[in-house]
């Protein structure tokens, strides 16, 4: 089952080269690219960091971990990124490996980043993590939420939470960036405009929130077997999932005051997308026109949120983002009840991960926000 | 293209009876199957109806219209019909066709059965209409959500809004049963026992739909175009859907006041399912079993809803209905935010429209409720 | 995760019958039904066997085995079926219990039948076997493509193929019944007029088979896991897949020579749904109306089979038939180049698993040939 | 419904520019850029050329026709583009406009490209036309698969069929690109390879294409509703597609005799996609190894051919190359029937439309052939 590589190489050794280089390396002389690595390169994350970053002009990617797979050519693996990718392979998680590059992502579950973080920060590394471990500023609710006492609340307390639409600043300077998952970016990205303007009902705010099925992860189960998922529409989670914390907390810092929301995520038929429906009522009368304002003059200079007022396809769509950086906001006025509803759609695996810790990467290392991610949604697809 | 019926009988006459008579047909010494027709046969809920008679050993349908394909067979616009029906064709809407039955559906765009059913009442016919025509007992709510007058006030008296569940009594004596959506019965019936009990707060209630694309009807148009539709995830008439209308009118005599709520729609990848989440917050301390047991008095004795509580998939899925006439139907309780959200499960097409509509057929015409509409649901699907 | 049953039957114990009681469940005056078993009912072919026998007005399902779930309720795997059966529950794989049975149905892998039904025959019971463990007549069949040497080559003389439109005859005597699976099913039905009749190049016959995911069963594994399975267009088992032996015995036998057929499954994208694309070239002149001739003398008695020449839809499709028991075929003419494509669209868990197999029952329990498989596909879905 | 570009720019107009320059847009400092246009520009193709070509550093789009959109924003039609293009609008299809530019792609139906070439190439311009128009060499081709006389055969014998594998030097030179669809693409780069060698009975080929919905346009019809098309497994065209004769034209060519293939293409579950399974027996004993090395020879220095032979996802999968111009290509042996059955896997819009017409653009302009090109497969998705 493995042999593919070798096999080939061996039968064609004229080709073996250009089996060797894939797109993603770059030449030889491109002595200046940044050297990041992957902690946990085998799982949906780990991939879409592969796949962004191979179109990355400026960085290289020197290292991918997994345990599962060490020794393994990432091709293995992700079989589409072959030609991409040539003869990169899964390393052990290992410190000493880490060390050599500039910046680590990690795409681990919860409670990985939190033991290997604080060494690599010591010897200079930057870290974007995509895990929960640093997303929190209070220790106390990772009791609450994750079940276990956080060792490092004084990194809590450096790290900056790696949405650039709302810490763009300190992302600048972090060398611990708590990069954002898909339900929580969708959420506070629409929801932002209206609570740091305090123009709702901050004690009555409903997130419903609607995802493809790769927002599971890479291992298989009965819940996420294809005649079992396919076709499902039903909630999972709706007891208090555990991403309210960062959508609570950021909204609170948004507006001043604490802010409890109900948030229930439901499982879709689609692979990749994720649309965020937040409904809540206005506290003052405004108009259509008033709630473009406010969406327009927090994100009109955002390169990667498209605000949406009319157009044939009016209103956001996750197909209208796949394959892309974007998050498609609108906000939606029913006067009848003094009613607004705020949608955001993104990629659940680019906006929702790997894109938005990609875009945090460029903004601590001084490139252009956009690089690597300029990419166009794949539709129709 | 039409030719295929017609063909096959000239060229295998030995043959021709058994393509003649399908499955749906009664046989000849079944003389007392009750003549039902179908106005408005060619679209999705007329089809439905079509299938699931078929199945009926009470009832024989022997009118179909259709303004578009009168004249053809029913499978030359149905044609996984065949073998199920035999040589059963579209004809023109015609009052007198119509009379020749005891009782006829209303399957048709809204503003065709408020045309028709004056005259067909007076002739003595029963009539179940599932357009909104005959849904709202206030007059002024057309002029408002569906923009006409409504011609018949005393009609809207009489008629009775077909939620068997809700208003099985007087199902049973009426003549004119307004048979509700697909939208409409999956939010009354996840909040129906809340609203009655009042305990939840009637001034904050958030109902969010997803749907599949069956909902939209048989005609084309660019939305509902597979590349387009495919793997959406997006709201649809987002600022206030007319169904809201009836969801509140029946939530406000419940409750014995005024209830106004948030409804917004969604397009989800899938053809058949639709699920309700309705979000509220409780304004009295109960607990999870208090829930259960408010859920339990309302619905123990009604054949076609199924309370979930625990179990591997232990929230209402549309994959766990879809071909059947169940209502899957859950409360969840999250005492952090004192919040309630109620999730019912169907199958659009069935419990959501054909389905409920032949239940009340059955309970107005005197038959066991559940005849014709035991079929299982179909999962895998 | 199990209590619902017992949770809700404590908490209203006025409903309990009403939940003890499913449709499925013959009232206590049906005194005659048949009891059958289902050894394997824990799969997606045991599952369907009771989905569609719920609906059997002469049988009732008495015992359903499962060494994983024994003793869980059959709702706890299948919610789905919860208020179709209310109190039966999986119990061991036991001779014993089985014996208490008139007829037993083997929904398990291979070589799990083989050991149980000698002992099951000498007592009486017929068998109704969906494994591959009897289809075959020859034994060194076993050897070549299920690695194992057959230890009952006698009983394989016995066993009948279950399908019905070519074995009728034998299966009313039968008592040990080999029922096809689905890519067999489709490809010999397709094939089975051009082979009897040697039109075509029988040395030159293509089989391309594309197929939904329920056919690889209940099982996770990675190629199921949805983001890898949805969307999915690859072929599996290329070089030679099992399967292929049932095929070319039947169409053998036909044909009175040895058939030899180059056979390709497809997974696609779809849960249900199965398409035998057969192509071949004609050895003699025909039109296309001597091919409508060939199929209808074949099969214009099957009353499941439909033959399709013309209509909008004018080719088999998987959707015409998902959720019924009808296998859709049409053969095709390119005369340009002489050659035929049969295609043949069924329900893989239906006409390709446990309806065919009820279809047997019926015939070899003397009941008409479609009781309890009249249901009509669901479509649109 | 199409004032949101306007509407926002009026209420925020410090963001004007931002919202007016796209991703796609050169600055004005990049003089070099070579301006093509594109006729057609409101379909699928159209659309996948915009969506490609926006991320081309050597070329820009200055002008996209669309008669039935000229004067709109193409955004208004392809609104996942927005903040890629900014201000683009669609134009009238205009001889002026077009000879502007100094290469145009025609994104057009059949006759469109064959009234508009002759007067563009005479005034110089590249063109490279998607549509069948100059496809075949031979005009008594056209009579018989298009159904009209060809009026250029001049310009059928100098136009280059433009696929990069088969006619790269040809395409160096060429100012008249035919550029191939999606089925000969996947069909032809399958058995370019066995067609060339002769070591198959080209006599007996079978091409079975599975695709999916993208394949057929933009255009809504019954056929392409989503109800109706979502889980279909159906044939189309059986009795003979068009494009057949593109394939036996390359075939031929190739094996230096004539070849006639059997084709059938089928439309499966996906938006995007497709995989030809081309089917035939050996004229020669071959081994799986001696296959391997036949494909490696064709196309061991193909920058978007990737061989497969091993590893866990082994045999071309469309989910494997959806958002790439990669064809992922296999041949695998049966040697029982002495069988080969070669697969190719491809994206439909792009190897099967327009990223394999700008690989022939940039080999024509001069350009590195993988520029603009070099995106991974979107996966999962």
């Amino acid at each position: 089952m493995e042999v593919f590589v070798i096999g080939l190489s061996i039968i064609v050794p004229a080709s073996r080269k250009a089996f060797k280089r894939g797109f993603a390396e770059k030449s030889s002389n491109h002595m200046t690219a940044v050297k990041v690595g992957i902690i946990g390169a085998s799982g949906y994350t780990g991939g879409e960091l592969l796949r962004l970053l191979a179109n990355h002009p400026e960085v290289e990617v020197k290292y991918a971990s997994s345990r599962e797979y060490a020794g393994k050519p990432i091709t293995y693996v992700h079989p589409f990124l072959r030609k991409i990718y040539g003869s990169l392979r899964f390393s052990e998680l290992s410190i000493d490996k880490a060390l050599e590059c500039d910046l680590v992502f990690f795409a681990t579950p919860a409670n990985v980043a939190v033991k290997f973080a604080p060494k690599l920060l010591e010897s200079g590394l930057k870290i974007i993590d995509l895990s929960p471990d640093f997303r929190l500023k209070d220790p106390k609710k990772y009791e609450r939420w994750y079940k276990f006492t956080h060792p490092y609340p004084d990194l809590l307390e450096k790290a900056v939470y790696g949405m650039p639409e709302l810490h763009r600043a300190e992302i600048k300077n972090a060398d611990l960036i708590a990069s954002p998952g898909c339900n929580s970016t969708a959420s506070i990205l629409a929801l932002a405009p209206l609570a740091e303007r305090k123009v709702i009902d901050l004690d009555h705010v409903v997130v419903d929130v609607k995802v493809g099925s790769s927002e599971g992860g890479r291992k298989p189960d009965l819940g996420s077997h294809h005649p079992e998922r396919e076709n499902a529409i039903r909630p999972y989670s709706p007891k208090g999932h555990r991403h309210v914390a960062e959508i609570e907390q950021e909204l609170s810092a948004l507006s001043g005051r604490e802010v409890k929301v109900v948030f229930v995520p439901h499982s879709v038929g689609a692979v990749r997308g994720a649309l965020a429906s937040c409904h809540s009522w206005l506290v003052e009368k405004l108009s259509e026109l008033d709630l473009i304002k406010i969406y327009a003059e927090k994100y009109r200079s955002e390169p990667f949120v498209r605000l949406i007022s009319g157009g044939l396809f009016r209103y956001p769509d996750a197909k209208n983002v796949v394959g892309s950086n974007f998050a498609d906001i609108a906000a939606v006025l029913e006067p009848r009840v003094n009613r607004v509803t705020a949608f955001c759609a993104i990629d659940n695996l680019i906006k929702g991960a790997a894109g938005q810790a990609i875009q945090s990467m460029n903004i601590r290392l001084g490139f252009d926000e956009t690089t690597g991610l300029r990419m166009p949604p794949v539709k129709p697809a």
